[in-house]
């Protein structure tokens, strides 16, 4: 048994997400920092950690390698239960890995900075337009994740009752990600709310971007 | 209690994986069919039972809606637990979420109709150039799914030993799709595979696209 190892990079959203699952659970790790601009991520070191060349990718003590931010977040909540990260209950576990897919599958992908890039190589997209397109996905989702979250009776200080899981994280990684882009908040006061409830905890506080030793 | 009801799309691959998942399980169902290229998922009846106009949807027996396939699929697994579409122990349940994932967050969101229909708008991309999109984007992971695939002890007749599960699911959705962008699949015997060996199952093959009430 050796530690534990979180590959990732300070900006990037799903390295957030599992940096506040990890300071949730109280689990220590070291921080193995990739700088995507620089491309360090796709060094021969590290595609032998991971062959996608992507962040985040922690490594557990026992050497098991694993991938993408929601298997990271599912695996932490079965080896380290508390606190859960979701309900007990099979219908309560839907709705919020429902709420976490929203922003995990239909917000961050088209809009992470692989894309971006692409955007600008393929089709000579400028600053103006890159933010454009960004606040575009952020808007189709948000909206009716904002219209799910007012209307749910079995949303609470939190996305799902009164205490934060991975709906709430993802959203609070999405939400700083968005402030980079001028995305314009004030349509989604219920959103905007559990956003600051989750900034009062130490666990989000804590795995800030500006609070990671590769911030710059 | 009332019946099952899922709505979707014979050619949208979110929609294949969640029937793929009921066939395995052995769910009846209803087949709600929404056209997403006459733009039936926007309309208010839609709407008023998924808020976010994508499919699929499932509405279970208990008028419980889930959204989002992946989060339709772990909500079947845990109130159908046989056949199992995870492994019982964590690390493997880990790795076939990653596996999983590779496809739903890297490829699929990127390369589905709105993306492709929003290059075509905003930047004028041609069918060619549409085409070569979406071809980059399975490249790009593909490479290291075939890698991670071809390297792993675990992997079997299956993508995680010798009886599919979800990330079999999200392999042969995507492969599917792959066909209709011209995706040469040489560079990928392991995955070819794979979903030869899906292909032979009856519950793939009749959750098929072309085998779908509203195919055309």
């Amino acid at each position: 048994m050796s530690e534990i190892v979180l590959h990732n990079y300070f900006r990037s959203s799903t390295s957030y997400r599992v940096r506040i699952a990890l300071a949730m659970k109280g689990i220590a790790y070291r921080y193995a920092a990739h700088h995507l601009r620089h491309g360090e991520h796709r060094g021969e070191a590290y595609l032998a950690v991971n062959p996608q060349g992507l962040v985040p990718a922690l490594v557990w003590s026992d050497g098991t390698m694993i991938a993408q931010s929601m298997a990271i977040m599912e695996f932490l909540d079965e080896m380290v239960p508390e606190p859960p990260l979701l309900p007990a209950d099979p219908h309560g576990r839907a709705r919020v890995r429902m709420l976490s897919q929203m922003i995990a599958c239909e917000i961050h992908p088209v809009n992470n900075l692989r894309i971006l890039n692409a955007l600008r190589e393929r089709y000579g997209a400028d600053d103006a337009e890159v933010a454009s397109w960004f606040r575009h996905w952020v808007e189709a989702t948000f909206e009716p994740l904002e219209k799910m979250l007012a209307e749910s009776p079995q949303t609470g200080t939190f996305c799902h009752g009164d205490r934060p899981g991975m709906a709430d994280i993802c959203l609070v990684a999405q939400v700083a990600n968005n402030a980079r882009f001028g995305v314009d908040m004030a349509p989604y006061p219920v959103i905007s709310r559990i956003h600051a409830a989750c900034m009062e905890r130490p666990a989000f506080i804590e795995a800030a971007p500006m609070k990671q030793p590769d911030a710059e």
